[in-house]
């Protein structure tokens, strides 16, 4: 059964924290914390914990190692996925380093761009790659997810090459719309985009 | 009469297009031109800019000057809105550069940090300030969208500052999720949760 998009988020926040939490103070947490420290409703919290079969301690709360280890094996793969980032640019290394810094079940395979002086060197110890191999390298490194961070004319003809060898899922970050089949997971966030919206809506107000 | 917010979306893309097509190509361009390098439908084209009462020429097209201003005339505000960025990370440089680098009626007034390398310094033209001035820079300088970009641990208390200094927009890319008045425009971007979301889907296929 997949478990809905939302719980699965609230799922990944609740890990990132317990991380955190997990080196600075107590073995336990409570829901009211875990959501109080995230922004949350306490019920949500424990129905999310609930669906995974995690039910706390009425006394103590949560065991935040166990809790880690649950979320781990409901969300996670038992691979890590390979992410490929296509454009090393600010906002590619941005996204690496975000991936790099943190405990999680992904790894950055490679990042690919088409600047002689960025091909051959590394950025966050991962290797950049000419975009010419970008088919090639997926193929050879099991990369499952692509984070597209190239300007966008050059949208379309990437997402065909990363359909083409076999990618899973697709993270857009450009204005260009992908309309891709339904069996690739695609996310889109168009950073000029959502401004101009927020800018027209604050305006509207 | 707000637009609905995919129509103010598509607007904004839109736009982006024609500003470069502008310089290279021709006066006109044709709806099933823009839906094509915008990976949309005609007929929505169409309908968009039917909306805000442009029906181009059946011959030619749509004079791309004229939609350009009429799709300005719509979604932007009489002066450029001014955007405060929290965080001169990588990410917060990213969203600098994307937006210093497009003609649009948004401006980047200042960015935020706590680091003492980075305040007083300038990124991309834009002056870096320290944290503890953001409510006062806020004012100083209307700023009506801000931009969280910092570790998640310090979400909330930024976002506080952000509203009591009459913040009318926020843009979070943290995994705090953020519960804020109706009255303000919440965009929130979470982009360890959006790729492990993707994960787990992409295992689920």
């Amino acid at each position: 059964m997949n478990l809905p998009k939302k719980t699965v988020q609230r799922l990944s926040r609740y890990r990132r924290l317990l991380v955190k939490y997990k080196y600075i103070t107590e073995p336990y947490i409570y829901s009211h914390d875990l959501a109080r420290l995230l922004n949350l409703n306490p019920v949500q919290v424990r129905r999310d914990l609930m669906l995974i079969g995690s039910s706390g301690n009425h006394r103590k709360g949560y065991n935040v190692n166990e809790l880690n280890k649950l979320i781990g094996e409901t969300i996670d793969s038992d691979e890590p996925q390979m992410i490929g980032i296509v454009g090393a640019g600010r906002l590619g290394q941005a996204i690496l380093n975000y991936v790099s810094g943190e405990e999680i079940n992904l790894n950055v395979a490679a990042i690919f761009d088409i600047d002689s002086q960025k091909i051959g060197k590394e950025f966050s110890g991962v290797k950049c790659y000419d975009i010419s191999q970008l088919s090639e390298i997926i193929k050879d490194k099991n990369i499952t997810i692509g984070v597209i961070a190239i300007p966008s004319e050059f949208t379309t003809s990437i997402a065909s090459i990363l359909l083409n060898s076999g990618i899973e899922g697709i993270l857009n970050f450009t204005s260009v719309h992908l309309d891709l089949p339904k069996s690739i997971y695609l996310k889109e966030f168009d950073i000029i985009t959502t401004l101009e919206e927020m800018a027209y809506f604050v305006k509207c107000e």
